[in-house]
């Protein structure tokens, strides 16, 4: 039986968030990942840069190994959405591994997973985290039980590579890592709250470093598909 | 005018080497990404595992500010494809920046750019590249003129960060690297040739290391799409 994972997309998750975890954990010998949607079909992540296709809807997984969650400015959207928070809750009721990215996690939150749990997300949203009940604690990922939520975006890589671990010993998932050359050294030191320049966090959140917009780009076309 | 990317997608891409730096560059203010394949409509990766969507063909992208092709265990397919190699040809010719991920690199290197440039690739590509006239160089990239060619896979990531510093400056740069919490902690440190465990590199071209089949795996279906 083949390992199965279900990611779950929604309108406006975090491309990385989901593609990161997704390269590692597919490396893995005898893999099915099956990306869900609410409903089968076309799914824009935050960015709009780019289309993404989800195979199935949410009754057409009704279980899985593992369940990943992204995170994304759309999260929000989804925090009372019974239909989904109920699929998360079944599906972490039979799962081995039940991990988010970022702000993934508020969802897991909101379904009640977290509650007294030590978690993590994405370092805006710890405060977040914490309204569900949750210690949010610093690091890539933290654990509790079989649930894993890892920091923001980037951070599902780091988290991907502990599960591999996990499901098939050190010596493959060093050689997903050497597979995938993650010998990371980017060009600064500013990927954390605590590592970042001082007052760069409050530049971002007054827009006096201005980030691309997530949510109001204008969507490319989608060509005729089979 | 917004500064234009043209991602070029083919059959068995490598995900993350797209996705990746794209996840950076559409957090640089002002951005539009294109995602080009030969023909506009689906494009599977290597894992085969999620169907990706090029809105755009050769040629409905004559030009761009910046060209990024990823590698992929595909990439030997377009080592002789005059088409793709035009086009690949005429994007740089008018491109700021013109970026590989991975194997990538060899369609550049296919497409005569690196004829005595530094360059690199993925670890286990570097003989390929030098074959085409290259010196291969270690480290996350190397530059020859406007060419910047990353090291395998995820090394894309890092690239991006340095390419978003040229072009919008180091403080946004560095607001883009928090933006994604990139702040690298992976649990093994094996993820270049030099570094990983003696003997992992062999083990895994001898197939003593099974990793999961990139290009034999069933794809999943796709849902009716508007």
């Amino acid at each position: 039986m083949a390992l199965s994972i279900a990611l779950l997309l929604y309108d406006r998750f975090t491309m990385l968030d989901a593609v990161g975890p997704a390269e590692v954990l597919t490396l893995l010998p005898d893999v099915e990942l099956k990306l869900v949607a609410k409903t089968a079909g076309v799914v824009w992540p935050d960015n709009r840069a780019m289309p993404f296709v989800a195979p199935y809807g949410l009754s057409d997984v009704p279980e899985a190994d593992i369940l990943l969650v992204p995170g994304g400015t759309g999260t929000g959207d989804h925090l009372a959405d019974a239909e989904l928070l109920d699929w998360i809750r079944q599906l972490h009721a039979g799962s081995r591994y039940t991990l988010s990215v970022c702000t993934g996690a508020l969802l897991f939150g909101a379904a009640g997973l977290l509650k007294g749990a030590e978690a993590t997300t994405h370092w805006a949203a710890r405060g977040q985290l914490e309204a569900f009940g949750a210690t949010a604690v610093t690091g890539r990922w933290a654990q509790a039980g079989r649930i894993f939520t890892a920091a923001g975006v980037s951070a599902g890589i780091d988290l991907a590579l502990h599960i591999a671990a996990l499901i098939a010993g050190d010596e493959t998932a060093q050689a997903i890592q050497l597979a995938i050359e993650y010998d990371p050294q980017p060009p600064f030191d500013s990927g954390s709250l605590e590592k970042a320049p001082a007052g760069l966090a409050e530049k971002l959140f007054a827009g006096a470093v201005a980030l691309g917009s997530r949510d109001d780009r204008p969507r490319p076309p989608l060509p005729s598909m089979p």
